[in-house]
């Protein structure tokens, strides 16, 4: 379906065709960016005009009477955007599982808002990377739900920790999931605990641009998760994404060390106080890092409980300690406080309404468990060093060492579902289970 | 006072001197590190036996029955540590205020607790770098308080600001505030705010290490906060810290663009999606970035006011939204919701229960102003490439470009206590007034 009549009539008064650059003023915001085509659209409001702006999205403009356009100097080739469905052949590469949980990576543009929204199926993602089927056999390929990820809940990283198992169970080399990048890494520590020991990789592949799009990173990175399969047979959970802005190689990131540090860059996903644990070209080259321990024995092991009732409250100057009394009234039984620092809380004795001493005093007595960490993101906490961090320590407040605040939230709700013995979930909580917790940071890991 | 008899006895029985590595062992814990003498030490207890541990802390373990001693072979020779306060000398060189707010830079060990307590005079501080006497004239030094950083508020920035604006007021080329670096870009952003348009540098300066260790990174900092005064004349508030693990270089950094982005590292301090505005050497040489925009105009302004009905929320996969009810019930009038991504907060139609969209809707009908950031850190929020955002755009909530979720927490509490329009505080909530929102993120500056 092509532009409306109106549209198309303003267009061909300006000789605007797709590609050329176009500012459209409406309500005091200006967008400029290059003019889209609506010829395979069949669907979304022909009365929006298209535009692919300059910082690489795509906006939708709805035209009315007071909106102003006009054609500016330039054009620009645009891709063409070709979904191939295509039958996945048998073949005798090692097998794996692809599930998708929504994202960008399985999306394209919604012409109804001009937004992006989820539309692909796993089979048009595979129609775009024809590529996959020469490194891996998709032996299965399943669309699990379609959720942008930060509608992502406990309940879905259980649905996909039993997919997984399921498939690593009926013998795949491997699982790729393809995840929204924004809570990726939520979803990435979910996995890691739930399944323990993959026979394995289980690489969560994302998208920082939406799939129709040329500047797209989805193929290079579901390329490498699939090199990764079929050369490693590393036994982890993990993130595979660009490494660098550009499309030279991939990352995988230990899946408990994970954290998006940039909203949108391709290079997003960053390792925090750890190395990758290899690195990944799309022709198949692959460099493991010193920091991996391969060779890992042990049968797969399944754990897919979470306690929902946990949460994670960012401290500040000023922050409310009623927040912590108003979770701790609602039956919460875990909080992670991203403290400052080192770990430290305010625990003002200047103005007692200030400090959180008393509430995190009243949790534990409840039973409620508190765990800290930091907000500085690098670095490890360490409560030896400054009297705040030891009078939480002595509340019984736990510290965390280097582990980030998304990972130790999500851990200490698997350990909630798992276990009923708080010293035994503090304990946990602090034993490095698997990389979660540093022993050593190198110093080359900072801002990497 | 040396170590108590019993603790001497058990010293000298494994003929430990100061500098010999010992390892302590005292309920289940294990303390490896060097003896630290207690010759010059006037208070605290001579049964803490006090060791320098491998992470650079010192730590004092309280001798009883169930300790256990050991010498280990090896031993250093231990810096020693000589506050020299000094008169502070009149001169002609470019004058100065210092005010102390607490935090390492003016502290040294609690003999008593064995963790790091405020204890240094701004006087003893000077002492320790006499070099400081030959760049700037101090007119003035004052211990404005004494809080580990973690417990300043609204209130002591105020109190700050006020200091500062006279000094400057005064006709000082400048002001240094020492002060805790935990949560020392919030007070940086305060300062931003309240003092706009000084006549000279307003430089924030910390410590990662006690000033009473030979580690102590106090010095470098504060020699090269002085020379960014006596040379630059940079009309600017910004932290000055290492820019480098070693003692190379510091970076002056624009106060509502920093960030503490490691626990414990001396170059903790980072700008975020921003230069550094200098690199200062501490012989003196300025190195100033193409981003620096140079021979700014205007008087000096002073805004010293701030709502303290403000908060900070992070969303997360299972946030709880009644935690936003909450605040709103007890009158908060600013919210910063930091989101994932491009700014997005949980609105799953999945699970109504779930979404924080009601919650931000009620909020916004009762003038709550919402404003959003990313807990990326890195990159600029976009409500326009995803539909939850532009639900959240709909309902009214504010979306802040690139602003880091502590500059935008300040800068709310900031606005509401300048102004009552609520549509204004949005407005100038999104305008960029001192570097805080970035026109274009330069590619370089990304985990700089």
């Amino acid at each position: 379906m092509p532009y409306s009549k109106k549209v198309d009539f303003i267009l061909r008064k300006l000789s605007a065709k797709p590609g050329d650059r176009i500012r459209v003023r409406k309500n005091g915001v200006v967008y400029e960016g290059f003019l889209l085509p609506r010829e395979d659209v069949d669907f979304g409001d022909s009365d929006c005009i298209l535009l692919k702006l300059d910082n690489g999205y795509n906006v939708g403009i709805k035209y009315s009477e007071n909106v102003v356009v006009e054609k500016l100097e330039g054009s620009v080739e645009l891709g063409v955007f070709k979904p191939l469905p295509t039958k996945i052949p048998p073949s005798e590469l090692p097998s794996i599982t692809l599930l998708s949980a929504g994202g960008t990576i399985t999306s394209r543009i919604d012409y109804y808002t001009g937004a992006v929204a989820m539309l692909f199926s796993p089979e048009e993602v595979l129609g775009v990377v024809p590529e996959l089927n020469e490194i891996v056999r998709i032996r299965n390929a399943e669309r699990v739900f379609n959720l942008s990820s930060e509608d992502m809940t406990y309940r879905e990283w259980i649905k996909l920790a039993e997919k997984t198992y399921n498939a690593l169970s009926e013998g795949d080399s491997g699982v790729i999931i393809m995840h929204g990048t924004d809570t990726m890494h939520y979803t990435s520590a979910a996995l890691s605990f739930m399944v323990q020991n993959p026979p394995g990789p289980v690489v969560l592949v994302g998208s920082q641009r939406s799939s129709d799009r040329g500047s797209r990173d989805s193929d290079m990175n579901l390329i490498c998760a699939s090199h990764l399969i079929a050369k490693s047979r590393l036994r982890e959970v993990g993130i595979c994404m660009h490494g660098e802005m550009g499309d030279t190689y991939c990352l995988f990131i230990r899946g408990v060390k994970a954290r998006k540090m940039h909203t949108s860059r391709r290079d997003a996903f960053r390792p925090i106080n750890d190395l990758p644990l290899c690195k990944i070209w799309p022709d198949g080259k692959i460099v493991y890092t010193s920091q991996y321990v391969p060779n890992k024995s042990g049968e797969m092991c399944f754990y897919p409980y979470f306690e929902p009732k946990v949460a994670l409250l960012k401290t500040y100057p000023g922050s409310p300690p009623s927040v912590l009394n108003h979770l701790v009234d609602r039956g919460y039984r875990g909080i992670v406080l991203e403290g400052t620092g080192l770990g430290h809380i305010p625990t003002s004795t200047l103005r007692k309404e200030d400090s959180w001493l008393p509430a995190v005093e009243r949790a534990i007595e409840e039973d409620v468990i508190i765990a800290i960490t930091s907000q500085c993101i690098y670095g490890s906490t360490n409560p030896y060093v400054y009297r705040n961090a030891r009078l939480m320590l002595a509340a019984g407040a736990v510290y965390v060492g280097d582990m980030t605040s998304e990972t130790c939230y999500v851990k200490l709700g698997w350990l909630l579902g798992h276990i009923d013995n708080s010293e035994e979930v503090k304990r946990l909580l602090q034993t490095n289970l698997l990389g979660e917790i540093s022993n050593r940071i190198r110093p080359d890991t900072y801002l990497l």
